[in-house]
């Protein structure tokens, strides 16, 4: 029996071939089908259901949240899923929670930082979760300068212990998730101080409960920091406030894989390079990329769906109205984001292979590349996450008053998702960051070090400075060289613009702090031209399916194009293009608007997400919306009674004029 | 006994009287006193706590919010409050309730639309609140476009009746505030149908539920919508969904200021004017624009005063850390946020006269002016809450991982506001009416109808067109005529431009269509002129104070030049102005931000704002903030437990590996 679809319409329209879309958009036919089986397995179980959790307390919420990480976990085992699959399962669930931290956190802090000997001790108890640990940096405090933290660790030489103490309430931790009610250890950073001196801050492997009766042990303060933005959203997860009272613990628990305190109590370096904890850092960005990419494209498939369903003026004669779909301003809002959505999937898989290529590096202590995979990572974390960020709201927007109904989904999703602006490096610090790295690129041009990687283009600034765009006809912007060396230019002559400002001041550092917001602008620029690169160069690999390649290069283009229009006082007052052609590529953008529209649906059912995952009634597959928002609304718990709780204590007193004696 | 003061040093920098900015900021003294007593009032009323507000379930929230509700009704009786005080008193409350909707468009719709005999009956039962009213326009599947609702109410000349109906499930009306569960009346929107024939859409006042036992009257199936973006927020409403079943009511309950339909059943227009309606509409937006202004106040004082507090970075010696504010990229993003809030203030003040000026031109049957204002209240409706709503978000983002809590308040505050942008006109929708009027104007160029008030510069559109900037100093952009011409220019040359190139298709409609982003372009622009305009305006008016004036023009010149780095592409690719000249203004900007620096503490003293008003712990008056965030956090209901609940069965078994054999 075939489902009703209202969309059906639509999908017949796309001009190309979904399932092989599908797969360009998992990376792989393997990623594919395990991403697919998986989903439909957590769909399907009656336990991951999450249609009611705006509405729950705290309390319940929390309580629902335990007992999906204890189902995961038994359908991990039960199931024998593979690492890949498992992730994939607790992606699916959907809903924050401790295990997100003992596996994302915990565990790679400990083999990271771990020496073998500890890895082999406490790595197989976190791998079985016979602990569940998390990850306890930021202080109340302390949170972008990880050097400023107060908490202490003070080597005792007398019984070979340290002893973790917060010394003010500043120095109290706080966010950590999975902290405040769950976690049984976690890797606490501390400074290590020895006969008075500071040696800097390095990790602690500390048991905060007990795990006979899960009681915090003596001298250690924990709980819940409280609510966070919205409903549902984060609140499942217990970030976690926690306070040392001198608690001690054995020296062989501090994390000693790159500097070591010895019996002796003697400080010392290990010959591990302290570059290898950036390898680390990779991986956890490329992660955060990834996750924009999936939360973006959430969004944006709810309002593409929701934009072909709903329908506003335009009726001609009594005839159903225009799909909102339809009209280019709508386009022009929406467009750029599905576009978006693929960009930032395909850098995404670029630092897959950075990370593969900086580890194979750094284990052959070739170190050259990580300022500028450094730099890469922290800018591209940086943009994906801001603009997935507003993304997500716009697309609330594009679906009108019901965006702002909780069953719309995307309140929740954006509540959820808008902390990556700020955790793994506040997204202005980290734009500073690139910016400095830029300027030293700029400063060393001429001097015979060559840019490589990502920065490559910087080799040829004394071009990049003079060229002109060719661009005489809208057309001409499709061209991908015609748009790699206007962002290049725009980047080039911006990075070199701010470092000619800088000099100007007597001393470098107040003109870095000075020209701080043209150093973020200019950051900008270079990252936004690494995600069109990528994105163009993995249009140069061979693509499969009928009309898949096309469509990307369609969105690649909208991708470009839109940022061109959307930040055109940098292009054209920098001189790499003129007015007149930016014009030009305005007009090539609303043409491309006309070739996605036919394929938006198709594109965005490409994302393979299923209803459950979604979790919108304005975003469902079969665009059944209105019954489905009408029978929810029944649910909330203010229907449970016609006449509401309260009416007669403060209504009825009102109607009958009785106010003024009433006991309110 | 003087309170700690954490923020008493910031105070003592500013270099202006805040006292007097206070009264700027309201008004006037009265306004000011008014103001500052029903604030207090409120905010020491223990009845009035919203403090615990974001942990209440639905029910719970809704309850409280009755009682607030009651109370509030009971302290204006008793107090004997005037509707100005009674208002403020409600405002101050800070939570949605169904009160806004029975003042704030019940009665205005029956006194806009109501005959003199429909005004004598039911405003007198609507002041007492004997009977409790709502606005029932929007349905499941219309919003923006009006005459496209599908409600019907068909009159039956046989008992003299209409019979209003639902006649599908998209006609439900769906959002009314106050519908779900309290109103007793509604204002209900529908299509006027006799003999066959559709009338379009008119008022009727309709009873819902019975003043005995407040129990729907048979044929109303009524309740509420179900949860809405956020915790607290706008979850307090009852948010409704209504649909009738030939439902009668007598024919005097339409509501004929308008038009009528006699005892005979003849259907006739009144003589008064149908513009007359535009009153009320400029009166609506007028307060919009006016609550866009207090909610980014808000959420600037919280990210200033927390600004002030945070350190982060740039230790010397040991010595404590840099305050954030004193970042230039912190300052970058948050004093053109405190300066949009002055200016937001300012064209609201001048809103108010507007309206004034309509009113009595109406009366007066003059609607020449007519197109003008609405065009201009429309567009001012649509920037000012899109750029408030981004704002909050903003200022959240600038308080760091701790903006994210809801007891920094900013969440609540972003996920009230925002519906500000879809209703009473979505923002994009509103923007093309501005862009229509636009092309409008620029087709009547020549014609000799002169443009008057906020359009009266496209008069001038000739010297616009070719004018040229004459800066070359940085301090030159100081000039408010400056300012002025270049915000003109550019407003005038994107106009011409858009008309030129809708022009240029065969059907103007076409034109109108494809070039509607480069439309609602246009309309920003116009719309940023005039709150360039009017801020420049006032500033030329008498303004007491020590350095009062002198704050009021930096954050002028900060808000004008702020906008125009942003939109740098408009000014510099229609040649308004050169890139030097736009590189000029951004270096002036920067000179400006360090004159704000010492003054930005006192700048939001000076909204007057109480904490409980604020209900911010990052923004509390004396900067006591990180106590009372950890006393804060120990509230939480998940802390009410050391254990949580569901601990035994779902953490436990993980821990002692009897995952496999639990029952979950």
């Amino acid at each position: 029996m075939e489902a009703l679809d209202y969309l059906a319409e639509e999908r017949r329209k796309a001009e190309f071939d979904v399932e092989e879309m599908k797969i360009a958009w998992a990376g792989s036919r393997q990623a594919y089908e395990i991403s697919d089986r998986v989903s439909r397995l957590v769909a399907s179980d009656p336990v991951f259901r999450k249609d009611n959790r705006t509405m729950l307390s705290r309390k319940d919420l929390f309580k629902d949240t335990l007992k999906k990480a204890a189902h995961a976990w038994k359908r991990i085992i039960e199931l024998r899923l593979s690492e890949e699959e498992a992730s994939k399962l607790r992606f699916f669930v959907d809903q924050p929670v401790f295990t997100d931290l003992h596996w994302g956190m915990f565990i790679p802090a400990i083999k990271g930082s771990g020496t073998e000997e500890q890895k082999a001790k406490w790595l197989p108890l976190a791998y079985k979760m016979q602990i569940i640990g998390c990850y306890a940096q930021t202080e109340l405090g302390h949170g972008s300068n990880v050097q400023g933290l107060e908490t202490t660790a003070t080597f005792d030489p007398h019984t070979d212990e340290f002893v973790i103490h917060s010394p003010t309430l500043t120095s109290s931790k706080w966010w950590p998730g999975g902290l405040g009610k769950v976690s049984t250890h976690a890797v606490v950073y501390a400074r290590l101080i020895k006969d008075g001196q500071d040696h800097g801050v390095h990790g602690f492997i500390v048991q905060l409960r007990s795990l006979d009766d899960h009681l915090p042990l003596p001298g250690i303060t924990v709980g819940d920091i409280g609510m966070k933005f919205g409903s549902g959203a984060y609140n499942s997860m217990d970030n976690g406030v926690l306070r040392f009272d001198h608690v001690r613990i054995p020296r062989d628990q501090m994390l000693m894989g790159v500097s070591q305190v010895t019996r002796e109590g003697k400080f010392m370096q290990s010959d591990v390079p302290r570059q290898l904890v950036y390898g680390t850092m990779v991986y956890v960005r490329q992660k955060i990329v990834a996750d924009a990419s999936c939360a973006l494209s959430r969004a944006v498939c709810i309002a593409t769906r929701y934009s072909a369903v709903r329908r506003q003026f335009g009726s001609h004669n009594g005839g159903p109205e225009t799909q909102v779909i339809d009209y280019k301003t709508q386009q022009n809002r929406l467009f750029p984001l599905l576009a978006s959505a693929y960009a930032f999937r395909f850098v995404g898989e670029w630092l897959k292979w950075l990370y593969t290529d900086v580890t194979q590096r750094l284990q052959a202590n070739d170190f050259s590349t990580l300022p500028e995979v450094h730099a890469c990572t922290a800018g591209l974390k940086s943009i994906t996450t801001s603009a997935t960020a507003d993304a997500i709201e716009e697309c609330r927007k594009l679906c009108g008053g019901h965006g702002y109904l909780s069953s719309s989904g995307l309140p929740e999703l954006f509540a959820v998702y808008i902390p990556a602006c700020t955790y793994e490096g506040d997204n202005v610090v980290l734009l500073l960051q690139v910016g400095r790295f830029l300027m030293k690129t700029v400063s060393q041009l001429g001097s015979g070090k060559k840019p490589v990687g990502t920065i490559a283009y910087m080799g040829r600034a004394e071009h990049l400075l003079q060229c002109r765009c060719e661009v005489q006809r809208a057309e001409d912007w499709l061209k991908p060289q015609v748009i790699v060396e206007a962002f290049e230019a725009r980047a080039a002559r911006m990075a070199v613009a701010c470092s000619k400002n800088i000099n100007k001041f007597p001393k470098q550092e107040d003109g870095f702090a000075e020209l701080s917001a043209d150093l973020a602008e200019a950051a900008v620029a270079h990252c936004q031209l690494i995600v069109v690169s990528k994105f163009i160069e993995r249009l140069q690999q061979d693509i499969p399916g009928k009309g898949v390649k096309r469509q990307l290069e369609i969105l690649c283009s909208v991708y470009a194009l839109s940022l061109l229009h959307k930040h055109l006082g940098d292009f054209v007052a920098s001189g790499c293009i003129t007015p007149e052609q930016g014009a030009l590529a305005n007009e090539q953008l609303r043409l491309l608007y006309s070739q996605v529209r036919p394929n938006a649906i198709a594109l965005v059912d490409a994302f393979n997400y299923t209803d459950h995952y979604l979790g919108s009634i304005l975003g469902r597959y079969d665009g059944n919306v209105y019954p489905k928002l009408y029978e929810e609304a029944w649910k909330d718990p203010l229907n449970e009674t016609v006449v509401p709780d309260g009416y007669h204590d403060y209504i009825r007193p009102i109607l009958k004029q009785h106010i003024r004696v009433a006991r309110l």
